[in-house]
């Protein structure tokens, strides 16, 4: 349940001074953050606090987190020589400059470690990073937007430019998400928020090359091929991807996010191969009287078990002003809940 | 092509001075600006130029079109007894204050007959209206929102209310259809420009009934049964509703919008009814060379003789840096096409 924690009393008390980029880079607030959820509500596992920026932010690009609006950049990059005078950072720096992070993902996997052992079972911490089309998508437009037009026109108007941009973008957040891989996390998810705004050809053909070199790369750095190191399950998740799905399970990951606008059991017969799905409670929900949400809840689980295995969550992001005592009651019927 | 208009610059000469609103209800200006794609472009129909708002205001409720961000109310409605005092305003008033709407309905279907005199083809004029969730989508909010969520807890948090303020609504957006359709209007379109922002579950249970109703009010008032006056089409649309075309197929309509998420054969598959659409070139295509924009077009002609007729249109709004060039090339396109 990512943003979890924004919906928390406990949160807000955290967070009164400093930006949301400074909370990120402050390994005692970043991990704190991380695990009020996991605290307050006994779910499974934690998903690292932070954002997709986050690596741009290291690597040097001018950007920050405007409250209430999102990513804002200096400018829009939407030409040919904008995108190649961010395409020449090397995206090594963003490993150079990790050190809060890589700290922040360590003192995490420390507190997550002391609560698994009161608990008496594992803890696992699910690394974060953004996908490219995602992050050209704010960068293009020089902050958040609605139908994020900027970078849907870059790949028809120019092609070079774009695919320079995500690979380029598939390193920085692919080295994002392998250090804190490396740095203890069990697991990564990449988000693409904004792919469900793409066409199905377009996000084929411009568009799902770049995630899976995210994602390879992750893989790649975490654990080597020819390592012995285990394989680092991967998630891969986007918004309003229904028409998507098929071909992002085309991709090398273990788990697929699903969100609340397709039913799981839907999802499964249209991906067409066997993989695990994560989701998908209707965010709304939250506000719905407790018998509903949890016939809800009752419903998905059920649905889940068209897949091989299934990670339940809610469908999108957290609200920001739902009752943590509703989230406390999905967890619960989560956790009481067996097949018929 | 709705909003194919904005990208003109025959239009912003027009919009130098005065609201969005202002313009809307000047029958001059609003016939003018109806009638600037259809000379500019040779389509083969018009959209009326108009706002899903303007029910609201001729209703008497307190709102403006902000330039750059759309519909803005006084406040945000979320309680019951702030529905309330909405739903206390008579859905007659919206006909008693038509007047301007039914002057410029007059006056640009009269400019149509003239155009389509020196064409010497018919030019028919498409009334326009919103769905009563995009409509409450705003009002409750007070304005635009990136996840609707307003509305969507509205659903959840109190029935009752829902239910009484999208009845109110759809009589209120189908009073407007209907009084368009009166003045001279060929064909109606309803617009739900966020329905895709719902879980099908919650469309089918919450929103699909008022969209229906909004749609047989225009219906009847335009052409009552038994009057013996001809069937008049009427279009059903919403952005991103892959999921939802089924369910939105089964409310009595003559053609069903797909955006350009869903590729036209596959619209037809999923509807399970022989049913005319309307669809559905990503507007991002407008950015790209002409031979890939073309090419496009020929595929979604194609794809459209999957359905028992199609009406060929952009799979979203034009964007307002789209050049005109584009947009004339597009018809060029679809009139030079023969089925293979």
């Amino acid at each position: 349940m990512r943003q979890a924690g924004r919906s928390l009393p406990e949160y807000r008390a955290l967070r009164t001074s400093g930006t949301m980029l400074d909370a990120c880079l402050n390994p005692e607030l970043a991990s704190e953050i991380t695990l009020q959820p996991v605290r307050r509500h006994g779910v499974d596992a934690a998903v690292f606090f932070s954002d997709i920026i986050v690596p741009l932010h290291l690597a040097g690009v001018e950007v920050e987190i405007a409250p209430g609006r999102g990513p804002v950049f200096t400018k829009p990059r939407e030409t040919a020589s904008d995108i190649a005078a961010l395409t020449a950072i090397d995206p090594a720096t963003v490993r150079e400059r990790a050190e809060p992070i890589v700290r922040a993902v360590e003192r995490t996997t420390q507190l997550l470690a002391e609560e698994s052992e009161r608990r008496g079972e594992a803890l696992p911490l699910i690394g974060f990073a953004g996908a490219p089309f995602t992050l050209a998508a704010y960068i293009i437009e020089g902050g958040p937007s609605k139908d994020h037009m900027g970078a849907r026109s870059l790949i028809t108007r120019d092609r070079a430019a774009w695919d320079d941009l995500t690979a380029w973008l598939a390193e920085i957040t692919g080295t994002f998400l392998a250090v804190q891989l490396d740095a203890g996390a069990s697991a990564g998810q990449l988000f693409d928020s904004w792919a469900g705004a793409l066409a199905p050809d377009t996000y084929r053909d411009a568009v799902q090359g770049s995630s899976a070199a995210a994602l390879a790369i992750a893989r790649e750095v975490a654990a080597p091929e020819g390592s012995g190191l285990e394989r680092i399950p991967l998630i891969h998740f986007g918004v309003g991807t229904g028409e998507l799905l098929a071909d992002m399970a085309t991709i090398d990951i273990d788990a697929l996010g699903v969100d609340y606008r397709v039913p799981l059991d839907v999802a499964a017969r249209r991906i067409g191969r066997p993989l695990p799905l994560q989701g998908n409670l209707d965010p709304a929900l939250l506000f719905a009287p407790a018998e509903i949400r949890t016939a809800a809840v009752e419903r998905i689980l059920t649905e889940g078990l068209a897949a091989p295995a299934h990670v339940f969550n809610l469908g999108h992001g957290v609200p920001k002003d739902a009752d943590p005592d509703a989230l406390g009651g999905v967890v619960r019927a989560v956790h009481a809940w067996r097949p018929a």
